[in-house]
């Protein structure tokens, strides 16, 4: 099976290069009579969008999403649902220096290994461009779970560089503080730690200043999610969330609850204790934990507590100064990046991996939809 | 999609219950033609085995694999093959007692929650004793991928609770170095640096008398890889080689090459760059990066450098001392697991690892091998 | 994706070799709770046993069932379900001199050409041996589909060679009709018309003294499927019953409602007009059609109406007289083929085009749960 | 899994309503370097369009299509593909009258059943318009399988309601004699014997003078294809051509070789025999079957002999003439469609069913490549 499609139940197939007419993603599965409108795609693509800060590329996207299919009277109809967004600031001429060089970091020569050739304008499909459609995709997921059981994603940045932002209850941040400061201005930094914010913005403005780029971190919190999504023993929640957020370009670390920080506990530090919760006489409780260690999965299948995940993104590989490489021949030579890259990758990750998660989530309740005939124990 | 499948060509289904009659894995898409015997898969096993030192589970099984279909006169017949294990040494007895508890830190709530009731012998489906399925198609995958391309895997523990290894050239450790110390003796955790090694071994055994468990992290380098294999975009090979790492139990986290402390690195520190290799007058030489902070895969294919992964993993949950937790109507009680536990996972997870690592590569070849119609580009 | 697995969401996964250790199936998929006796699996294997009458061939099989994995206290737990089939008559002996010759009509040429070599015993997995993991799965979805909506699957013989039965009303016709004769003997060749019936055995009879084989066509009907099982567009419930028929061994074509026959009427005599059912005051009524030529599928898409399919299935290939043919060298020989086989498929046909049918239903039916989030409008 | 998606390594996607804005399809897996021009898909989108002869619906659609992804100079990258076609001429006023009616033969009510609404312009996702979709995937599969194996595919008609066409030689016929008539005129039915051409058209002239349709029997051949195609148990090659015919809206039936004649024969009149073909001294021989009965597949794997298949379709179900049936509310009514149809689908069937028949062989194609790890025994 080729690797353009994503999801068993909410599936999502997505075509498009950098340089390209259009980004196209079909979503198939999406259940009948979703209220859809376009601007619910909109308010996401807003939040991926170049050019949105002077913290990100400069390209000009307008990003405006075409319905073409699955959507009847702002409803979807459960046939499947294709939207489109035309490139428009596609400058291929940045781009012609480089067909016959290797970027550093980037996929140009893997892609070559593998194809024989390549769309080089702008690093073609390997480019984040093509990360549009999954926050179409996405938009559509959250409408679905937020509407089946009140499903909501929130993601933020905990890391720029050096710069860490302490959150200590991931649950509890808002998308306001992530997309605004307390000021009322933009946050575009999108951390909910406002000083935190301040000194990955000042960070992120030294390595543009620099001609560099700097790596960080972000983290997603899903709440509302029913214990009982995940699938044993392969399609475990948490290896499905993995491969969805590894599946981002430039990620190169993922981890859940306590994760790497748990390689140094001790199991009596690390096990949440269950304890029932609102007991009330003749109604059986509902069952929580006191600590939320296990990031909301146990056994790979989710827990009713809050899931949260971080995924480590490296820093930009294009960079606006002179690094050597060799040409695709093999030949020793140097280049400079000249077309509009991102300083900092991860204010636009942000709603990028939220798309994922609700991709994931969308997936597998769909799923145990299927597996309970229709009686999932919400 | 039920999860019990993984691979998309080289596909393994599994079944099996801690506690039933049997383990169960079906391999399909093997190609014919492969050399296989029964003491291929004896010889994994018995790295995983239960029993095989004091610093595991004394639970007893021959884990004695019988090859029942896809084998034809030591061949692989290019059918499907059907390998079973039978359970041998499975107490239930030692279950009756948390049938109605829900034990701290495993999946016992969450497959009530899921599917209503539970096979509560041993966790049921839910115990790490499906594992040894994996192990068995791991071992034909490792067979395949060395056929084809010199592919090798080897795993070993670099953490486990404090204790860290430094392992500063993964792609030079080898399996020798992994299963015995430089003394001639079995390297019951599986750290190649044998002081590190001894520090493990002593602080399993400490937590062990403290009747706790410790956590800890295990590096996989496969070697020999070529470049070229991984489908943009969402089936790129970190994002499938994520998910083979956190479908495992106790997987709290994955990363590859620099991983999470690239977050803290510029782009400038970050950037492998690329260099000829292997000039020669007349012959277009191969190209390789200097340095493998990219972990061997870059846009999510692979780029012939060795591929590096790191997992972390979580004290065992099981505790032979009382825990307080709640009954499956939600009243609160305490308990204490007596059945037979790793107070450390990681000298068994090793060959999991190494297992599932060999299942994707295996894939992802067949797959490079239908992408390019044959003329895969070694 | 290899070939071994069909379905979606209630999916089989089978392996095993006529003349190899044992024939296995993974059932994945089937929701928990589901009661399931080894005694439900033996009553349909006895129907398609080798050995149940004159009529069909003389290997002797227990066909013995063993549930190794996914059932506990009696009911499905929602992890995948193992079996296995041990083979215990097989006589490897009666194939060597066919090693490097090539039968007429059968897959060894094909495998070979396929695969670079075969497991000649039996036709290895070419051989419909492999059916016996259908008839398990089978049954397995047909306690599926009974419990959830009352689904009921009949299979019977309506052709063999020049011999016809009339059988007006396929949804009238019940199981006994098809096992048992009026007289309370065993209905050896399956078909429910009895004088119909006796004519086939009596042409079966004579084809085999003649050393030959003869062809036919069987009928099966679906009953109590309720509207809205299919997906649009490729996985049409008319496509997924064609696949998983012509997937069985020998079948030559398949057609549903009124099949071939339609391509030579006109509209109007075509469509079957819907009328409301069951009218009364203040109750909506169902709405059903008067005639059922469509089959019980319009659209792709089950309507309510009794599902109505007809596979024409070869006269068997294996003949006990001298044919002319090739070596694997490609030199001409001849052979005769002296392994034991069935003059006529069809009598043991039904047990297993019914499986099929009911697993592409339990399949269907969860594919709706899913897509209706929980809703199917029974 | 939804089912828009068809195929696994060379993989179709498809959205698109009668109605809507436009048709989508996205090919995922067809290999790179393919040379793909406008022009491929436009002179197939011209044999299915409507309004290119009196004989089929006057709806006037350009059908232009645009690649909008996935083709890099000229050739395929190895990416998904995406193509669009605009809809045009969708006059959706002609369908409010049947908004609350179920139209007799179509998926009117079904779709109602399953999705709980539709979209009722002119059957929505239901209609035959999807199919140009299929065309389109079908024309890269074309050059696909061309390529790689010099694989050709012909359909034409042979029935038409009583009209039959005597095709003695499937093989033979070339796309020229059902394109065009002897007398350079074209062949606007498709049907290579010009005499029973010639009586088909007359036939769907009078029916639809008699405002009623007629239904028929297409046949496609598919000739170069190399022994080996086909996965063994349940993806035989079989199995999915059935189940590619049976997708296609109105197929009511499908065979291959004798098809149900077959069920009529005996074995020793049915059995292809093996021949050697090209005899040389010192080279090993072809080996080939002096009759096709078997229509080129054998155990479900390709022969090399020719592919030959059949399918049978039904009369439109749009009648210009009244029909009663029920409304929404299951109350009896009539109604008399007003839509533009055609009064036989069978010259627009052809390259539909070529299209489908040609993607099978690009996946089979692609995983036999996969199967046989790059060394395919052409």
């Amino acid at each position: 099976m080729p690797g353009n499609t994503f999801g068993q139940l909410f599936r999502v197939t997505t075509a498009g290069e950098s340089h390209g007419a259009a980004n196209v993603v079909i979503v198939d599965g999406c259940p009948a009579g979703v209220a859809l409108e376009i601007e619910d795609l909109r308010a996401e693509l807003v939040r991926r969008r170049p050019g949105q800060s002077h913290l990100v590329t400069q390209r000009r996207e307008a990003d405006e999403p075409e319905i073409v299919a699955g959507v009847f009277e702002g409803r979807t109809t459960g046939s499947s649902i294709a939207v489109l967004v035309r490139n428009t600031d596609a400058r291929s001429r940045d781009y012609v220096d480089i067909k016959d060089k290797y970027r550093p970091g980037h996929a140009d020569f893997t892609y070559d290994a593998k194809f024989g050739f390549r769309d080089y304008r702008g690093g073609g499909r390997a480019s984040a461009r093509e990360t549009v459609a999954r926050v179409i995709a996405g938009a559509i997921a959250k409408k679905l779970i937020h509407d089946a059981f009140g499903g909501t994603i929130v993601g933020y940045v905990v890391q720029v560089g050096d710069v860490h932002a302490s959150v200590t209850e991931p649950a509890a941040v808002v998308i306001e503080q992530v997309e605004t400061l307390p000021d009322g201005s933009p946050n575009i930094v999108r951390c909910p730690h406002p000083e935190a914010a301040r000194a990955m913005v000042e960070l992120i403005e030294r390595v543009r200043k620099e001609l560099d780029s700097v790596g960080g971190v972000a983290e997603v919190v899903a709440t509302g999610v029913p214990a009982g999504l995940g699938e044993p023993v392969f399609d475990k929640l948490k290896a499905d969330l993995g491969k969805a957020l590894f599946s981002i370009p430039a990620v190169l670390g993922v981890e859940y609850g306590v994760g790497f920080a748990g390689a140094a506990l001790r199991g009596s530090q690390n096990n949440d204790l269950f304890v029932p919760v609102g007991e009330q006489q003749g109604v059986r409780p509902r069952i929580a934990t006191t600590t939320n260690r296990h990031g909301g999965m146990l056994g790979g299948i989710s827990s009713g507590m809050p899931i949260v995940l971080r995924a480590a993104v490296k820093p930009t590989s294009s960079l606006p100064r002179e690094q050597s490489t060799v040409t695709s021949e093999g030949e020793p030579t140097t280049m400079r990046t000249t077309g509009r890259h991102d300083p900092c990758l991860l204010p636009r990750f942000v709603p990028i991996a939220e798309a994922m998660v609700a991709i994931v989530l969308a997936d597998h309740w769909l799923r145990w939809c299927a597996q309970s005939q229709g009686h999932p124990r919400l």
